[in-house]
């Protein structure tokens, strides 16, 4: 049997990170130097699709541990309207993949034209965005092939991890940080004998991911990868969000992915798992925790002793190994799924 | 027949914001007097639900014409982490009907606890929001009785809309602001006769809406109102993020409703629009514009002339009658959907 390029590209994950992390800390530690000389009071990240997913992963950490409110941009307002905000205060970023998006691009263009300082991360050093930019955090995740992203998401997200850490001068967390290859490849290895059930979703007609703070960014993330690899209509939501409303499309069967790695949100997340089953829900649960575990038709097990802030680069993994899973036992190729390209330049 | 509340709230939507913009049109201008004592420089806003989809018009509304950048806060940086951002150069904006979520009222004290001005936008002027808040515009709605959000949403629309027009002091918009009660009026009497229609979708799995700039937000609030009331299993999107991924989705009869009023956006939407067709997507379209609408099987038409920037006051209105008409269609209870509750607590 040959092994799927994005088998290949989510086993290469720990390596990926562990590279840029070997690479660019350095230039993370001169850019955090560099930044001293501007007075930053928020940052402004610019990205779609699965860098926008990173962009949520960075209010939490730069809000938790750099006290930095985080804007997510609206490109439309400096391409379509012609109208971008003034934008003192702000450090902007951009993040994407290819680099190529002219609507990313914009923002940073119009951030270095206020004379604001501008970061890109991307997997592209010669892209147009990277051109846009004072400072670029190179992914060097090598070529993504497969249409879906999972090495250049997960490096993403060790980037603002790495920039995090720099701009707090927090030691204890650079070496938290270091461990995270050896607990993906430890997360890797422990689920992927265990995607032989994910048979059992073969014919789902949708489905809903849940998460909160630092794993908000999985549930969206992981959502992503289930719609683009296997067309199954599933809704990312924050456990918060999803009490005021959408609670209401809960029927029986319905598989509802749950990703719950111990920290603040835990003791939240238990209960709503609880509640969900209570209501119906299949629940597909990522998680340490023996409790919220115990609750899963198909419990997800991550290992434990992970810190929150970096759980998001673990508890991604067995989603996407599920949606891979999933747009097989379909029959779907995961490669290249139907109607999807790999670089979409949106304006 | 007897009507529903939810019906008879619908319709009391213009002269609802008839009302708030007679009764707190110079409260908005003392409010944005006080505020130049402050250094302000992005917006930052919490809200949930409905509301959110208030704040992603703020995004485009304050971005658009006062230069200001608008960051929707992630509240459980407030309460699980008890890590609030540092807010210096934020106007912090709490938006609920009812005031009571004591997530988003943690997001107005850390405001007012680092001296920043805050602001409560709520139907309950008397809430924990309202108390926490040293400025509030009372949307003066009367009780919301439906479960589903509708007076409460376009009353915020128009409140923040106010805001806008007071932070810049231009007359010529307010004076545009002055004529949606009549627009809203308009649209109503012209959507209502074509509703019997809306039950082509009786058996329809699943939909999308899609939505771009100002009218990004209409698609969010259209699609939580399919969700809350009809329990088909609806995503929002701007065009660009479609483009990037769940595209995927699309197969024949997949119904997809297009909100393109006639503005910078409608260009890209009309291509969009047409695109998706040829895809064998089915298209029910919000619009002014006889091109998209040509394209629609079932084209809902505004009235013309209608200011971009105001068009989701009218444009969200087709897209809450579907709704309804559909959830009816259904057999469900439209005041009181299965499973939701009016007001939801969260931390």
């Amino acid at each position: 049997m040959t092994i799927s390029i994005l088998q290949q590209e989510i086993d290469e994950q720990p390596a990926a990170v562990e590279r840029f992390l070997a690479d660019q800390s350095a230039t993370a530690d001169r850019l955090v130097n560099d930044l001293k000389r501007h007075n930053i009071q928020y940052v402004l990240i610019a990205a779609r699709g699965t860098s926008d997913n990173a962009a949520r992963y960075a209010q939490y950490v730069f809000g938790a541990y750099n006290h930095l409110q985080v804007a997510l941009a609206t490109p439309s307002l400096y391409t379509l309207y012609g109208t971008p905000p003034d934008l003192r205060g702000a450090l902007v970023v951009g993040i994407s993949q290819s680099g190529q998006s002219p609507d990313i691009v914009s923002v940073l263009a119009a951030g270095r034209a206020q004379g604001r300082p501008t970061l890109a991360i991307t997997n592209a050093p010669a892209s147009p965005l990277a051109q846009a930019a004072d400072w670029i955090l190179p992914l060097g995740c090598g070529e993504e092939k497969a249409v879906a992203a999972t090495k250049t998401y997960t490096t993403s997200l060790a980037a603002l991890a790495l920039l995090s850490t720099a701009l707090s001068g927090d030691a204890a967390r650079r070496s938290e940080l270091a461990r995270v290859p050896d607990w993906m490849r430890q997360t890797l290895s422990s689920i992927e004998p265990r995607m032989a059930r994910v048979e059992r979703y073969r014919y789902a007609g949708r489905s809903a991911v849940i998460g909160r703070g630092f794993n908000y960014a999985t549930a969206f993330e992981v959502a992503l990868k289930i719609k683009e690899l296997t067309r199954v209509v599933t809704e990312s939501y924050s456990s918060a969000d999803f009490l005021h409303g959408p609670i209401s499309v809960l029927e029986a069967g319905f598989p509802l992915i749950v990703v719950a790695p111990s920290g603040q949100t835990l003791n939240d997340l238990t209960t709503f798992a609880a509640e969900a089953k209570r209501l119906g829900a299949e629940l597909i649960v990522i998680s340490d925790s023996d409790g919220v575990l115990s609750l899963a038709q198909l419990p997800l097990a991550l290992p434990s002793s992970i810190p929150e802030w970096l759980s998001p680069l673990m508890a991604v993994l067995p989603g996407q190994l599920f949606a891979m899973h999933l747009a097989a036992a379909k029959g779907l190729n995961v490669d290249a799924p139907a109607g999807l390209k790999k670089v979409t330049e949106t304006r």
